[in-house]
């Protein structure tokens, strides 16, 4: 079968190969078999199987989210309000979400995690990353990723998002017990492994010891690191080689340089930013202008959780990259999008050229820029994965 | 016809009786000839002929947006974009909207209000003020009030928007005219007159003259002022007896005790916030908190228009209004509906209690606080107007 997306008014390739021009005019697309089969003047669409018609609309390649927590139950919004009021809120936390989760059924975390994705999806995203880390006991982690699985090959093993409360006196044994067996029982279900670098979770030294042991059973590496500080995660990200490392909003010089050099190398380390968290705790923005200036790889991701940010809204986070961030729309489109793939490793989304895979994200807008300038806006026409509708 | 929702997790009244009890759960709420006829708890809910299952989700009053610029043509998403680069650009302004505008034929012209219309329903706003604005001749002001008359009772002549290029040397002529023919024509179709006050655009005497003169025409009045300065706009606006004065980002403190000794007296004059419009200016935001604390009348509206703000999102709004004006999620809300009918002088809508019009929106959501912590989610499941299903 193949579709032809006829009449788009404006059409954002990002081909790597055509730096020149990310964007066609009058363009048409062709998918057959999952893939993008042609790309060229609407003029000169060859025929196919069935078409839409795009009314002169912009259409854009889905958003890649290189970075979620939606395997959880429970609500902090308790806990939202009274951080927006500048109130304290001791009984919040990671922990108050360990406790639900482990308290709920599968059939409960399933019809969250299902909701979830379907909104994100709803929002143009077509691949989407998620993490355990909410779970924190071999069982439970594993069973946060055996249901990421059943809706993502992006799949994380976060046992370091925090230490639990059960081990907040032998913090060792529980490092022990992420690289052991709960490492063992996970990998299964992931193919990524993560530390969440922060003086309320894991030390530099912890997380080499946890990624080592993740990268021999197999896994990538990913690191959320200078969310509140410059705190070393950065470094270690690069040194390890991991894909991504994700908040990045207090850096170093060196940070930044280690970035860059990596970028050059290729593949490399790429910058995740998560502005919806700095929204939603109302901390600075970090600098995406410092890191592209200085050619590291930038990506845009949600980081929807229950706590920092329970947005899921990728248009929203290229708004606020221009509004905050300092990118302009088509470096921030290119960051959600092709960024995101990268951060992934992947090399087959995040662009709309032939071989690449055929999601594609029809707007009710007629230019690409209105996802900075009508923030909120459901701007979502019709989402397309491997070319076939997704709602 | 008579329509129960059932099964309310979060019912949020605003019930303006039960100052305690703004919010109830476990509800139930039955709609009848348009209006809400019982508001209780669910096991007590009466028989009626159809009904909606809300599964647990919160229900709140429509939202409703008192201020949106909604009949043009054409685009700035260029300027937007220059000016989030901090880029000049000259070329654009209310006046290139004003040529746009003026070259479009009706249909042209009602296509995108339709469609702009029906994107503020998704989002959840019931009821819609619409101005004139980028005619400013006597036809073409009349056109868009006849159009904008189309879709809302709402409508607000705006012919003092800005002074017309035509007339850039002799402002006194626009302003005779805007008091005159402009006037005469436009009343028929108008419930309202608004004038804005700018150094780029009108004083305070000019405004005066023109809302004396919309007033004996038998007009309401609405005024634009404090966007940039505090520019004695809102003094004007408290003397004049306006229902409510816009933007109120830059005031003095005898503006602030103005609106507060206004708001004691009654109806008196609504301080109307726009952040959506410094979210997309990168301008400071207005401090709600200040006005708050005061007893100022609030309310929150989008000012949706091609230039300064092209989004339509009342729940980015109240996020926005969360995150960055200091008001709590129950105050945004409140300001979102309450305050935008107060402001455009309402008593049926705003609310949802017994003889109030059965506006209610069914989230996606179990607690109406997810507006503030989960922006640009599309959030709104499902819209009914006079208990009509919207979309």
């Amino acid at each position: 079968m193949s579709l032809v997306i006829e009449n788009i008014g404006q059409l954002v390739t990002l081909d790597a190969a055509e730096h020149d021009r990310p964007i066609r005019t009058d363009a048409a697309l062709v998918i057959e078999a999952g893939r993008v089969a042609w790309v060229g003047d609407a003029a000169e669409a060859p025929a196919a199987d069935s078409r839409i018609d795009a009314e002169g609309a912009a259409v854009i390649p889905g958003f890649v989210d290189s970075h979620s927590h939606l395997v959880f139950a429970g609500d902090r919004v308790d806990e939202f309000e009274a951080r927006m009021a500048g109130r304290p809120y001791t009984a919040g936390g990671i922990r108050t979400t360990v406790a639900a989760t482990r308290a709920a059924s599968d059939d409960e975390l399933r019809a969250r995690l299902r909701h979830l994705v379907a909104q994100a999806r709803a929002q143009g995203t077509t691949t989407l990353e998620i993490k355990s880390g909410y779970g924190l006991t071999v069982a439970d982690e594993q069973r946060a990723l055996r249901l990421a699985r059943e809706v993502t090959d992006e799949t994380t093993f976060l046992g370091a998002h925090v230490v639990p409360a059960e081990f907040a006196h032998d913090r060792a044994a529980y490092v022990d017990l992420v690289c052991g067996d709960m490492l063992t029982a996970c990998a299964p279900y992931a193919r990524w492994i993560d530390v969440f670098i922060d003086s309320g979770a894991f030390t530099v030294d912890e997380a080499r010891r946890i990624l080592l042991a993740g990268r021999d059973a197999g896994l990538g590496l990913r690191v959320h690191a200078g969310q509140l500080a410059a705190d070393g995660g950065v470094a270690l990200a690069v040194e390890l080689g991991a894909a991504s490392v994700d908040h990045c909003t207090h850096l170093a010089d060196a940070d930044v340089e280690a970035l860059a050099a990596s970028a050059r190398d290729g593949a490399g380390t790429v910058a995740t930013l998560l502005p919806l968290v700095e929204f939603s705790t109302r901390q600075p923005y970090p600098d995406a202008r410092r890191l592209l200036d200085a050619g590291v790889a930038v990506a845009l991701a949600t980081d929807c959780n229950p706590g920092s940010n329970y947005s899921s809204s990728m248009p929203l986070a290229v708004a606020l990259a221009v509004r905050e961030l300092g990118m302009t729309p088509l470096e921030a489109l290119a960051a959600a999008t092709r960024g995101g793939a990268r951060a992934l490793r992947r090399t087959d989304v995040g662009y709309l050229e032939v071989g690449a895979r055929g999601d594609a994200v029809i707007l009710d807008a007629p230019d690409y820029r209105h996802l900075a300038s009508r923030p909120g806006v459901p701007i979502v026409r019709q989402v397309l994965v491997a070319g076939e509708a997704a709602q």
